[in-house]
């Protein structure tokens, strides 16, 4: 029951901060849209269009080939978990916040190590998904080929000669291809820079957003650059240039961070003290506090000032702090003053353990 | 070379925590003013006649008969001393900041234990200090008394029948008695009742203020409550309605913190552990902020939040973070922001060795 650990554990694979330009890139994510070529989109489902859609997909996930090729994959339909459930997984960004909408024609399919998502009845039949640590959109780019490959081989999806594969919505025509980082970017930050090079990011066609996607604000000096255009590229294009531009954020970041040792070193001791002994001692917490200090933290121990706290558990606290694991931990519905001191007493236990 | 140890060491043994009321009350001291008969008052002084008053006091606390009854005293002329030296004695209260202008006509004399100290040739010749850990106003005017019958053995004392003794400053003459205690009122000051208390105690005809006497400010929640009238009353009439006062407050704040306690237990817990992380993990502190956190820290304390914090560390704290005691560590005139990476070393040092 692969699915009871995913919403009862927060650890997932891409918080490992193993890959390249993990002290900057905290993960990289790409997504293409599919759908079937004989249903009518998703907005135009009927309830046993859904099902036969559902039914389809986990037929061909579960394909001794495709086994093979990509993994082990489980498909759970949105109606067999609580709406706590459902918002976790949204938490640990395995699937979007539309699947939640008339959630009882949705299912989500997940690889055991949680790199692997496919959304099934979003705003497309099929969403796939692949996210990893670090800089790795080359691999996660691969992995969705490889998975896209092995699902073609039993579904038949909706594709033009000219335009490529058809998507709902229209701006995802083409290679119905999004890659996206999540960049935390302190150092840009803290120097004043950020507007500049988040500006530039605009201007070559890219979409800057917050930690929990389009239109949520950036907190925690998290910030996700995607791709815009999906069509008039190849996917090798989209990909490679993502891969250029984060590079290049990282290495100003990287710049950013020498500058401010080099030249502030005691504010930035300060700082990042000051967040590891509020973290460690408070008793009352909220989220933007926490997301806020959990920033510094990370800074830190990129830094090498705090040793003695592993990366992954702070990208882990970050999910770990947000309501619906704190709901779920409580086993009940939460005053938000109760999530506020559940909260702190969570960071206090993780972060103490550590040290112990 | 007992003087060496007072401005090397902080500790002084009204920090000990430990007598009554200790946990409110941190400490009492009384003061008489006293005149040689023979002299003009300090104002007038010359040098020579500065010099013979040194002179006799010394003479009078060297007689044998002295040391029997109060122990062994030391008397150091203040020219002896760096400036930084004497401002330390200042910040350890042993002397008023009085003693620091002119003070080459000046003197202190100290016990070793520094509860008893004699400032010559401030406003008046002598002012006999003596300085006691928690309520022990009545310990301290016991051993004033001593102190003044020693040395009336061999000095003679401008005093007037009617009058009493006379001082420099008409507000001191009669009785020369100013008795005042040390009240630490975060609770108090929490739930917002410490204005009316202050108030009532104003009204009693008793005068309020902040940690370093006259004209400054109550920091940390340090409040200085001291009698104003010397004249019309006796000394145990002064001693004894300043004890009853002080007692009262005391219960007032234990009332307010055990409210505190009932009703906003998190908070409180929140309060005292956010302070004592910034304490024990901040890299620069002003000495504004670290007044505020170690009061924080020391109701934390007294409420046996913390329990591995003996309290006599805090009140040594509060002094040692003050600016002279870290220029005389630096062993040099240090900058401003020099002083504020110290302090916060200071403060991890001796938060973090009580710990380990």
């Amino acid at each position: 029951m692969s699915i009871r650990e995913t919403v009862n554990n927060v650890h997932s694979h891409w918080m490992d901060a193993k890959g390249p330009e993990s002290e900057v890139i905290v993960s990289s994510r790409v997504r293409v849209a599919r759908n079937l070529s004989s249903m009518p989109f998703s907005h135009l489902l009927s309830d046993s269009d859904a099902r036969e859609i559902i039914h389809s997909v986990m037929l061909a996930t579960d394909h001794c080939d495709f086994r093979e090729q990509v993994g082990n994959l489980e498909l759970t339909e949105m109606s067999e978990l609580t709406p706590v459930e459902r918002q976790i997984l949204v938490e640990k960004h395995l699937i979007s916040p539309d699947l939640l909408e008339n959630y009882i024609k949705k299912a989500v399919v997940l690889r055991e190590d949680e790199v692997i998502s496919i959304m099934v009845n979003e705003e497309d039949h099929l969403r796939l998904q692949c996210l990893l640590p670090g800089l790795q959109l080359k691999e996660a780019w691969d992995l969705i080929n490889k998975l896209d490959d092995g699902l073609e081989k039993t579904l038949e999806f909706a594709y033009h000669e000219n335009l490529g594969y058809l998507t709902a919505c229209p701006t995802n025509v083409g290679t119905g291809l999004r890659a996206s980082v999540m960049l935390h970017l302190p150092g840009l930050v803290l120097i004043n820079r950020i507007r500049d090079v988040l500006g530039l990011v605009s201007k070559l066609g890219l979409a800057v957003r917050g930690l929990y996607g389009e239109g949520t604000e950036a907190s925690g000096n998290l910030f996700q650059i995607s791709n815009q255009v999906t069509l008039g590229q190849t996917e090798e294009d989209i990909i490679n240039s993502l891969i250029s531009v984060a590079g290049q954020i990282a290495a100003s970041e990287r710049a950013a961070r020498e500058a401010l040792i080099r030249e502030r070193r005691e504010h930035i001791e300060d700082r990042v003290g000051r967040a590891y002994g509020l973290l460690s001692h408070a008793r009352i917490m909220t989220s933007e506090e926490a997301v806020r200090l959990l920033s510094d933290l990370r800074l830190g121990v990129s830094l090498k000032m705090i040793d003695f706290i592993p990366a992954n558990l702070v990208t882990e606290l970050m999910v770990m702090i947000r309501p619906a694991f704190l709901v779920k931990k409580a086993g009940k519905d939460i005053s938000s003053f109760a999530r506020d001191v559940m909260r702190a007493g969570l960071i206090r236990e993780k972060l103490t353990g550590v040290r112990d």
